[in-house]
């Protein structure tokens, strides 16, 4: 018997057949004597609909009166959902997130839980009886629905989970799992059969089509076991993983790193295109410089991605270079130009078009080279590198965006990440 | 200042453009220096489908689910009228039935309403806020959300305006007010100024397209003074009872009687059309014989109408005749014919194509001679009468339903109805 949270997302409640659908992947874990806790998001498109009414209704909408609407599309899913799973002779209810009740802070449209009170959850559970859970949502101090977030739903599931000890959290999506690549770019990338949370993490640009990065930071910090997996499977067929081994589901496990038996020093290739690079030329090498460049870019809300500056040649100037969204460019640049007096450096140069390609691996802990067997490979494709940056478990390069797709391939073969059937 | 609660119906909030519509009208009596508290209704529309999902998602589904679905459709007016108001610059919030708390009973689907914690809403509305409170709902002493039941949001406003003490109660819907009859029958047909809570309760079937009957019944108890008027009227016309008097509202008060000075005898003609007739002649004349008669109907849940039974000619037999519905007609014949052993009678008959016509007035209990009154105004017209009930304020015909319409505008004429202007 294990305790199990299935979290079915937009595309997987998006009308009565589709949560028909999804309800038989309850009963399969029901019928083979497991406890489950359902967490659900709003029918796809609901909480859209709702969204343009507030701003209809007004542009400079209270964040409270904002959440008190939008939390409506999860409510009317879970009591869809305990409706259907009950004509299957299975005891179910809903529970709207104050119902638990799930507490939050009180930053409205952008809540944090604080705390689940589990009692009532776990008296039903073990009680056989399954308990939908509406996602995305919760109640504040002063008593008032708060939502969480777009894809804060992930984020409910997985504080489910943790309140009630689950065995794991399903994440039932539509696609199949976590690949190695973009399979648009590398037919051969193939399916993750389990992924460390790092790599979860490092794999933003990846993952962040399945999972928010919120719940995976959620979930490396309260020790649950994710899983990826399609809600557009067939309930009733076997629950291996891709490659046979027992991770309890067909699609990706993301879980601890000692769970992984064997690291592969590279798990996964990442592409970010449209990325612009600005490099500051002749900055003064003093303390603060690097804080008045950033901060200057802060104050326009423009998100940096990799920042490098190095060892200045003189101790006297230096070179700093960053990148940025292609979009923000011209913002980015104006507002260095006017950043005034706390800010000096000789020259601005910079260039849109380009693309990040990193390697993401815990197994590089471990491995000296990896680095370098990646320029290495690059190189023997006569593509050129930019920048680079580097962290514990990945490494990114900044190249030409012409050569992107072409660095992902031939990063993804080298790395033995290629699909043996493809 | 007064305090008064404002109710808005399904067509008055239907879209963004009405909610601002109905805000107007709120801002008025804000600008008064008026205490106002908002009922709301689901946008029109949202109800059915919300009511629709869940028999699709299936046919026995459970209550509290259907409740937790459906109410959601008032959570989300609630909340975008609290928007739109204070996009007019009035300080607004929205309140769920379970953040009132308006608590009920636990009759999911039909629940009715036990207690309001005003203490809330008080503060609020001392302090010059507006408190947008979803109609048609409430929480069981389960911690779980019920809904009141069709018409159920009338009922709410009511119950609110109870437990603040409100001054008054007004209905926004989409007609002016309540008519002395149905103005497509009778173009003479004039708004009433003021009607009693029995007259009202008495003209149901005019009276239940623009209020439900139970609101009325709670009105009464709870001396809470009603008005019926549209929301499409222009917000910034004079308040202005139809005939000039201070009502401070442009459509219908309903009241107290004692508040309506000068009586009329007869103040509202109704009409209720395929209307079917069912005559047991012969029946033994003993004890329990109506309730047998009835029993049966009742297990079949046919609600019958008209009941009268004469005084037997010879202390043995007697006649009992009742009206029911048209379409239920073939269903009760067949109840009565197998009803067995406790029910004797020497035959069935009876005919469907009739109508009910009613003249209801306060000024009955007063006034001798309104029943033959109005038996002579219609035998001035031909109009042949079959079956009389009379209550204290109100006087019912059967007659066939061809005179329907011109025994209406007889009527109407007759006890000085008609518009002076028409």
């Amino acid at each position: 018997m294990a305790r199990i949270v299935m979290k079915f997302g937009g595309t997987s409640v998006a009308d009565l057949s589709r949560i028909r659908h999804a309800a038989r992947h309850v009963e399969r874990e029901i019928k083979a004597g497991h406890q489950v806790a359902v967490v659900v998001s709003a029918m796809a498109g609901a909480t859209n609909q709702l969204v343009e009414w507030c701003a209809e209704a007004s542009p400079l909408h209270d964040a409270r009166e904002y959440d008190a609407v939008v939390s409506t599309g999860e409510q009317v899913t879970a009591g869809l959902m305990a409706i259907v799973l009950q004509s299957m002779g299975i005891t179910a209810r809903s529970f709207s997130g104050w119902q638990v009740p799930i507490k939050t802070s009180d930053v409205h449209g952008a809540a944090r839980i604080t705390d689940i009170d589990a009692t009532e959850l776990n008296k039903r559970l073990d009680d056989g009886q399954v308990c939908v859970v509406t996602g995305f949502q919760g109640i504040s101090p002063a008593n008032r629905i708060t939502t969480l977030g777009r894809g804060g739903s992930d984020t409910s599931a997985v504080a489910v989970a943790a309140a009630i000890s689950a065995d794991r959290c399903e994440i039932y999506t539509d696609v199949d799992g976590v690949y190695t690549t973009d399979p648009r770019i590398a037919p051969k990338a193939q399916r993750m059969v389990r992924v460390s949370f790092e790599e979860m993490l490092e794999m933003a640009s990846l993952g962040a089509k399945v999972l928010q990065t919120r719940s995976v930071e959620l979930a490396m910090a309260k020790h649950v076991r994710l899983a990826v997996r399609s809600s557009f499977d067939d309930p009733d067929a076997p629950q291996m993983a891709p490659d046979g081994s027992d991770t309890g589901v067909p699609g990706t496990l993301v879980c601890d790193e000692d769970e992984i038996m064997e690291e592969q020093i590279v798990s996964g290739v990442t592409l970010a295109k449209a990325e612009a690079k600005i490099t500051l030329r002749g900055v003064k090498d003093h303390p603060g410089v690097a804080a008045a460049v950033f901060g200057a870019l802060a104050a326009e809300h423009i998100v940096v991605d990799m920042i490098v500056q190095n060892v200045s040649d003189d101790g006297k100037v230096t070179d700093i270079t960053f990148t940025l969204p292609d979009k923000e460019y011209d913002k980015a640049v104006k507002a260095l130009e006017n950043a005034g007096d706390g800010l000096e450096y000789s020259r601005i140069v910079g260039a849109k078009g380009g693309a990040k390609i990193s390697v993401v691996g815990v197994g590089m802990r471990s491995h000296a080279g990896v680095a370098s067997s990646m320029f290495k490979a690059l190189a023997d494709k006569g593509i050129n590198i930019q920048l680079i940056t580097t962290s514990e478990i990945k490494t990114s390069v900044l190249i030409d965006e012409e050569y992107a797709e072409l660095a992902v391939r031939a990063l993804h073969t080298y790395y033995g990440l290629d699909r043996q059937d493809a």
